[in-house]
């Protein structure tokens, strides 16, 4: 069955978005799943299996190339044969709410290292794997990255945030116009809320109204269904929001 | 069996998308088709009822307030005591590509009456039963509006189409705001290219690659997809194109 | 002397930015200042003579194409053989702050008349004299038009007043790609602010912070700076707004 | 005289945008031309000083923190107890239009280098002296930033210039909110064309039209009529781009 020999990868995998997208997926594709820390991964891989799916966890940090090179080695390992359908990039990092006089370079630093330059490194490993899928992926391969409201608009107190964030979706477009026209679909969602996660648990975001965190679920099903889009009608971006959420 | 009670409507049915969206919803719900001749629709509900779903196509002029008002009343006695839980605006009309200083002021008012005004009028119809809707509907109660490059984008010689284009999408987002935390879900998707349908067959689009022009069918997937988003995870706005697509 | 033969016009004179508008061009052409009442513009004009500048006064209401016409007859004759140099579209109409459920269709019809609609005339007039001055006029011919914050995003409750401030901001893109290779200046100013006006004198903008309206004599100057723009050098957009606006 | 007292910086200082804005601020303040190498600035130094200015060169790559920071140590010996009025960021780098699987990380590099980096650093040097001249600043004390049409479009193998741009853009935004209500103009300009230097001269563009590639001069006229604004009406953000150009 063709679709048994394409994997999905997901980078930067947590318990919010990151758990969900390889839940997700992996209902169609086994996943691999990236993470800085096995912690990160251990329990989702456990749970895809339990699921019946296959889940692959590999530990390196977005932001080392030569930790990431590593892991797109060990895929092959792991994955013999098997070809790339859909990448994920999630990756957070550099996020820093502070007065710009106060910020250190370095926390600018953090955040176009996690940010542009992290994605820079996993789409120059993934879109060569994602070419060579067109011809027989069951959906067009799919590189999907995970932006924030900070993705296009610049706010008083999150400049180094902002910057990585603009920076990212600069490249997402840059190469949805150079790789859509070769079959592969890059799509850059703004996810413009607080996720629902544990550590966002006590937050009373929204003034603590029902279902005013975002659903991490609900984005890995929009996620899916991006993927799953005809090539005739590709969404290059999307916002994802709270109903109750002020923008 | 709780969908059984819903109920969907699309205005402004033609081959295009508007067929498929009524296509696509008729899996689900029954579909009630408007359009301001029988002829637009008739063909289409027979397809649906083919399939074994439900559709009923009403005559009414999109931009004739009276007109839709009594077509309102008429889904009352085709389906008594049906819920609306999703409805799309899929008006076109004003097109008119020519020099500024030739278009006529009735131009500009096709356009206008098209798009803000037509649009206006089936909101204030279709919002109060979308809010009825609310506690009980299978998915979020949807308004899902079509709009064209020619929403965000006034070209050279577009200039009325794209007036009435940018004012829907200005109403789109105003709804937006003001009736998603009601738990309605207005969303706007910015079509951006050439659909597939008997009359652009023969345009040679995108140099004639495949899939060069949009399949109404993967418009209305997503149409689907953007009606079954959790409330925590809306989408306000997504654009739709081509693979090949320059932009 | 050149600039002895160009005029200005602005559209839409009332006591904030209409009154700068025509006061700053007055320093350098004769004005001709158009008004739904003569009231509007009667001490304007006899500011503008005291300070030793040409004004002159037209009654007519820029969403009645035929009072539109008259007036620029009578422009012909008060001012034999001048040409236009500059064009500032002013008006402003259909501003209802309110639920949408309770807009009545007249509400937006004003926003539209006021924006989109009687634009339109006012273009279709002034451009084919604008495209006259080209090859003479000391700055490249300009039309210049007063947008709000409304004109780029769709708030709650201002869906009406968007509508017809999005259509407008439509209308200007799509001239100035069409007029602007032809040598005519068309910009769009976004103004997003409280202005400083009598009637909004006891408003507490911006919790009451000194110069927290804009100044109409600021905008008037910015308007003046995009008039004398260079050719190489046009700005199709800007935004104004005070310093302590928030955004 | 109160502007005697206060000077103004531009950083990248060449043959285009930055020599004609120390040119222009140089008719008001002593102006302070950093650049990369003394070839960059001596001429235009000379330029100035023939005019009956002021002006100093100083050579500091703004990439480099530790060369900044030394050019801002030697600024209070040349200029002792004068403020700063006017900060202007020209430094462009880090240009490849590539195939992005041609990129090297390092280009991408050189990109976030010149963009936001650089400018992080030399806004951490100019806002705390452009907050101490707020009260007594002839016109309120700007920071001014050029960006580009890669600035708001990734275009396809221009993405790791775009990411860049991008950044930049974001920081300029986030300082802009939390510096305006301070007193301080931050304003960022769309650069939408080639700008007519000795290198550009040979170039096409537009078709060869006439006055098709943007005089520096004019796109100095503008920056100095932003440093100008009244605080009431201050412009984020403003597009620049020839008569002749698509878009």
């Amino acid at each position: 069955m063709a679709s048994k020999s394409f994997y999905a990868i997901v980078s930067g995998v947590g318990p919010g978005t990151g758990r969900a997208a390889a839940v997700r997926f992996a209902q169609a594709y086994p996943v691999v799943l990236l993470a800085r820390k096995p912690e990160s991964y251990s329990s989702i891989v456990a749970e895809i299996k339990e699921a019946g799916g296959q889940a692959f966890g590999l530990t390196a940090d977005a932001t080392d190339e030569a930790a990431v090179n590593s892991a797109f080695e060990s895929i092959k390992k792991v994955l013999p044969g098997s070809k790339l359908a859909a990448a994920v990039y999630n990756v957070n990092g550099g996020f820093a709410r502070k007065p710009f006089l106060e910020l250190k370079r370095e926390e600018l630093d953090a955040s176009l290292d996690a940010a542009p330059k992290g994605f820079f490194t996993f789409a120059q490993k993934t879109l060569p794997l994602l070419l060579e899928s067109v011809p027989e992926s069951p959906h067009p391969p799919s590189l999907i990255i995970t932006g924030a409201t900070a993705s296009i608009k610049g706010s008083a107190l999150f400049g180094s945030f902002a910057a990585g964030k603009f920076a990212l979706r600069a490249l997402g477009q840059s190469l949805a116009r150079e790789f859509g026209p070769k079959g592969v679909h890059v799509s850059h969602a703004i996810i413009d809320g607080v996720i629902e996660t544990p550590r966002s648990k006590d937050l009373a975001t929204n003034n603590g109204a029902e279902d005013g965190k975002i659903s991490p679920d609900a984005i890995a099903e929009t996620y899916w269904h991006l993927h799953t889009q005809h090539r005739s009608a590709f969404t290059q971006e999307i916002d994802i929001r709270p109903y109750v959420e002020k923008y």
